[in-house]
């Protein structure tokens, strides 16, 4: 028989979804605010944060809640407790976003990024989104070897976070400090993306299977 | 009485103190590392890093076993739990001061940072070590104004952070790209270094009150 419990369980774990969906969302966009200084879409970005910095809020107070007064045990106990974790990367994935957003706003009516460089910009921008897609997947059904797949889809991004370093830094750069700074941090800002995603790959793994985060399995 | 539950809490408690301690001093020496250019301090403030995964894995484990065997209730299961966000602050304080490392390893035997930006760099870690030496103070006490604090703190950081980039953005910057952006990578460090002391503060106000993280106190 499923009880208000476990109903209140599922509802907790399709949030979570849920959040990783708009999290992608607000990559997507601040993406394309980025490369099109789009100042209104930078400002809906920025605004949006808040829908989900409430929902984080929302979550983190149901799970501790869950957690006092259901006592729940084994994997239940792991989802909401590891799910405080995903939470956490969550948030701040959508920080990362809005640090995009405010970079096109900041440079606004300039283009932040020269557009010789959007190629590269759009090749993070695709991992940032198939490796986050994958995320709310594994989330949704807490496959293990979807998640440790995502450390996969994130090498990728390390190869184009340290291909954009070697542009910005040979001697051939064309356009400046100004712009290398932006770049740099434009750069870390997709690189923490997908290294969020790949926290929330572990945490799923040990919700599921009980593994210590940081164990062998991970290395 | 005291009972072996409360034992390992407060057991718990010290540990996680250490850790804060143990963090600060990675940051000290990674920020001796990165303007003496001292290469055999940078690798071992990267290898002792490996310390520090080492007890956050431990404690996280000894925090789940506590939840799942003692159903701790009120400021207990507080602890505990936001004890865990507690902690993957402090492992990322820890990954920052290794990343100030890595990169005076880079350069190494070049100075990363021109002697001229040391003034400023050590300000930022004098910052950094002020706020986690009061963060470590405040896990060890609990005490809510002095977690408030933090923020405050912060500020200072904030403010050597904006001031860095209009130094590497000024017109007249002659060091050129490369140590731009390595500037910018290392004030940003020490900048989210700051801000996890200022989570910490917020989850420690959250223990002791169980005002929710995030809530308008913060704001």
């Amino acid at each position: 028989m499923r009880t208000k419990y476990h109903e209140q369980l599922d509802e907790y774990d399709r949030t979570l979804v849920a959040m990783a969906r708009l999290v992608r969302a607000a990559m997507v966009r601040a993406t394309d605010a980025l490369l099109t200084s789009d100042l209104a879409l930078a400002e809906s970005v920025i605004s949006d944060d808040r829908g989900i910095d409430l929902l984080y809020a929302d979550l983190e107070a149901r799970s501790l809640q869950l957690v006092a007064l259901q006592a729940p045990v084994a994997t239940d106990l792991r989802g909401l407790i590891s799910g405080l974790s995903i939470l956490a990367s969550l948030e701040r994935m959508g920080d990362l976003a809005v640090h995009l957003a405010k970079l096109a706003r900041l440079r606004y009516p300039n283009p932040a990024v020269p557009s010789e460089l959007h190629g590269v910009i759009r090749e993070m921008s695709e991992v940032a989104d198939r490796i986050v897609g994958r995320t709310a997947e594994v989330l949704a059904t807490r496959d293990v070897p979807g998640a440790l797949d995502l450390a996969v889809i994130d090498n990728d991004m390390d190869r184009l976070h340290s291909d954009l370093f070697k542009t910005v830094l040979a001697p051939t750069w064309p356009y400046g400090v100004e712009t290398a700074v932006d770049l740099t941090l434009v750069s870390r800002y997709y690189e923490r993306y997908a290294d969020h995603a790949v926290t929330i790959g572990k945490r799923v793994v040990q919700i599921v299977t009980g593994e210590p985060y940081n164990s062998a399995t991970f290395r």
